[in-house]
């Protein structure tokens, strides 16, 4: 079964079930932002909460199996179309040189990695229009010199 | 004085007065990721903080009226070479759909906004390699229905 | 039921019926517009009117549904190429930095939302050739400083 | 004199005289919007409006030939960057299809002249937040048939 | 039935009734280039003529309606490969900027309308070898002023 | 002297001289299509016109010169942007594979030379708007079987 | 028959009988690099050889008619991947311009013809190894002046 | 020097003292289509080669070095433009997979070298209109297996 | 058979035998690198080895053929996506230069082969985190002179 | 001190002393490899090798400066177009898929790094001819679950 199969299957059970991403995530003991990528094709997930996510679904082994399987992440448009994602696009191209900056001076030169990452999402309540808070988190990478 | 002239003069005052952009930020009044954004020329600084900072860099009038100027954003490449930023835009790519389902679970049919934001980024320690913490707030948006 | 297939039952019901969009959009009570982009599957319906614009159709309820859903909004070529859409890019080409710097003088720094945004098309009659007025409504979004 | 020399000179006189576009426009007895447009480089202006707009600048004969001057219309990215400009592509992207139907129903088959061509920005006061409504009026041609 | 569905069946009617696009123009009442773009499926031919041509053609009532549609015009290569359609292009690039001049000196600041548009291509013949003639005719757009 | 070089200094004569490209194109014995594209640097003009058109507009012979050299034909949008040539681009995409057709149709496979080839473009009165008629004209070269 | 079929077709029949390029082409009675391109969709070729060549490898009249077929000739990538056609890519982008000086030089303005064009490739037998000699044959086109 | 540098002083040079390429190359005592390729800075010529041409030409010795440097390859337009060179770049898109075929067929899977590499470049006379022929000549690398 | 479906078999087999490619490698007679690129339709693999990896694998004899064919090499994206493809188009793009001058430096103008080369990964156990070792192997090529 | 006016300045120098990369990665105590994409500002040099590489280039310390700075890695194309570039490119697009599937096979889900990573370059002496061997050495980095 190949990846995009697998998301199609797991949309369709989770809209037939009525569940939540966040619930989905706690059957599958691990996080919403983890749990949500892995279903929609981009990372993989571990044995143990592919088959725990399965069985609360009711989905299949094959469905697991391509759960588990490391995924060749890939997208078709250099720039994102979908306003949601644009904006992200444009924080990136607006912030990148401040965020390279200050990465740099708190740690001098290398990265934020992109592979040992974590991402949270939050709804901040607020009287002038609720506010989206997302956290990235990411090691420190040095730059090796040899 | 155009920006990008406006950004040499300053990179070049804090060379000279070796000062970090966090120093820079509290002479301003500012947050430092503002602050940054802001000597780089991709924000419009207010009149009472663009006076500060080049109070404190001892850097003439034109640079302060440079500062508060309302930018044209501009950026070169669709995909960003250097690899802070690539990293970036990678997430962006990879997490950009998960990012949307989330949001939508959260507060329905809108957008985190890249105009109402701010962004803040920490050093935090880890014994594993320090990692950073990179958090964005934007306010939500909802699509208007008329 | 995905988008696409809503949009080919619909403009075959519409073709069928011989319905106009101003006719579906005022079944469904809303603009003809704002009707036009989500039967396209470029704005998400709320349940109430969706129905009701099935039922004037006589379309089933996953059509329904289907309108209901948040669309992600995509498009293949960076630049249009039907006459109709083209003319609009090149306006946006030709006088986008007449509208930044009239929204800068009028607004200060910020932009038009295009979430928070309507649109209104209509016909203006003149004896030396009918114009098109369209007519775009957004709310301004100043920039945040922090 | 080129008219991008042309755009400087314009552009530091009405800074040094701290004059808005609306009271050029009305020196040039013109509408802000196209005032604008042909200071930017991107229309040409009567003779006589130039002329005008040149005394109340008190701007030499050389700027008044320039801004007759019929331009070359260009720009460099085909996705524009600026926010502002990046709302209004967007707007087209999404909206596009749905504006060519409507001009379809009403007008038959035809297009929206970008030539016979104008254009008005208003601000309209709203106390959730004011709105900037953007009027476009162009002649409908319809496709010759031969 | 699609546009390209039209196409398939006007162009396997045209083969096996060993037709001429002259012929099934005459047939239709319509000049040879403006029918052929019309069964290509970028132009809507008038009912009376679509009919006709069905007529002739022994095609049914949806090949007719197909023919009336508004079309969508759309095409997949900025850059045309097919040496025919290249030479165009390259003479579009290499003559475009004289072309300009010549109508700015012509007709003053404004362009050749694609809409309200004619076209005819003939064989000259020639002992050093026969020429092909394309004679364009567009209707003249003066830029508006406001 | 460059071809860029050229340009510009025939520009001026001509704007200083308050002369036409069809007086300038007389002077050098012409076409003014061919005139103009030599002197915009897209096509090399024969030694004895180049005199003559640098005699009458009193240039140096280094101009004569640059005008015989044989151009790098060369542009740097794959879609032109001004209106004038994008509707030129417009027509070749909409009806380039008609013109296909029809010349294949008459002349059997092979295609219209832009070398072996001249334009004409021509004002045409009419009371409903003065139109545009532009005449290409180039060798019908077959396609080699071996 | 579309060509693409077409070259399926003819590939299986090929592959079946063991036959090479050179033996069809000999039963066509054309160069067996013509032959090649025809039977890849690129040329089109005579009724004769084409009859010639379907009766040499049995296979029915419309594979006949689609190799007389007048092809559309369409690539997909502007930068060839394969590396046998990328260093032929390699070798126009490196060599173009000294092609062309040369051909200047003992020709004067114009190009060699891609359409009045014939190719042959040989195996060049040599102790250090073998080498390809791949030879172009096309009519030189002086432009027009007119 | 730079090597764009190498190239302007070597033509300035070629056509003060109007030299051919031909007798350029009999100086330096190589092809003609080598010394060219070497003067426009996409190869490099043994010293021996180097010192001669300038000696011949009356260069300094900088000019010897720039000639012997290696060069960094480099091209701007992935389509190239000038007539002459992208009649080339169709050839190797429409005869690419054509020639990839003939070569597989008699020397087995590999390429032809662009690096051990020559190039010849002729005027066949012919009363048609004379021809070039353009002849490569490449090494065979055979794919290895490993 | 043509070398997708092939892939899609061989992947298939591989995962019902729980096969690792070093095995299978082992079973071909061939390197696990050179074996993999093989099954993945980037290499064509000398019957014998083919032959063998079918035996072990039970896979039919059209596999075998399919493995032995001489590939069309193909990629969809300039810039590959995936991380693990991303970051060695990085390395290339950062260190190509460095790579560049050490060749020319070490063997002179010329280039490291793509065709005669071969590849090995290597795992390196380290306490700080294990390291990939990726060894490329290719022919030195020098640039012929002519 | 600019990253470009640096390299011009350690190249220059280079030159005159007649020094191989070797022997300036010897005086700065680091790898060839390393020292070289250093200087052409592709790496940042910690200040003692960098003032080491200034003291035996008799370099003034603003160039040393400049070797310490960290970079912004930048580049131009998206597709390499030196030959000695673009091999390694065509080797990333060919084999990039064959790495990733071995990499995964001995290490599991991650990548391999390309900012903990080191380079290595020899000259491997074969009779057949002199090989080039490019070993590439960078951490594993396994993809985080949360």
């Amino acid at each position: 079964m190949k990846k995009t199969a697998m998301t199609d299957v797991i949309l369709k059970a989770k809209a037939d079930k009525q569940l939540r991403w966040e619930q989905i995530a706690e059957h599958a003991g691990l996080a919403p932002e983890f749990t949500t990528s892995a279903c929609l094709g981009m990372n993989s997930m571990p044995k143990e909460n592919a088959d725990k996510l399965c069985a609360a679904l009711a989905l299949p082994a094959e469905v697991s199996a391509a759960l588990q399987e490391f995924p060749h992440k890939s997208w078709d448009k250099w720039v994102p179309t979908d306003p949601v994602i644009y904006r992200l696009y444009e924080i990136v191209a607006v912030y990148g040189e401040t965020i390279k900056q200050i990465i740099h001076e708190k740690f001098g030169d290398g990265i934020m990695s992109a592979i040992d990452f974590s991402m949270h999402i939050e709804k901040v309540p607020d009287p002038k229009g609720d506010r989206v808070k997302l956290t990235m988190n990411g090691k420190f990478l040095p730059y090796k010199t040899w």
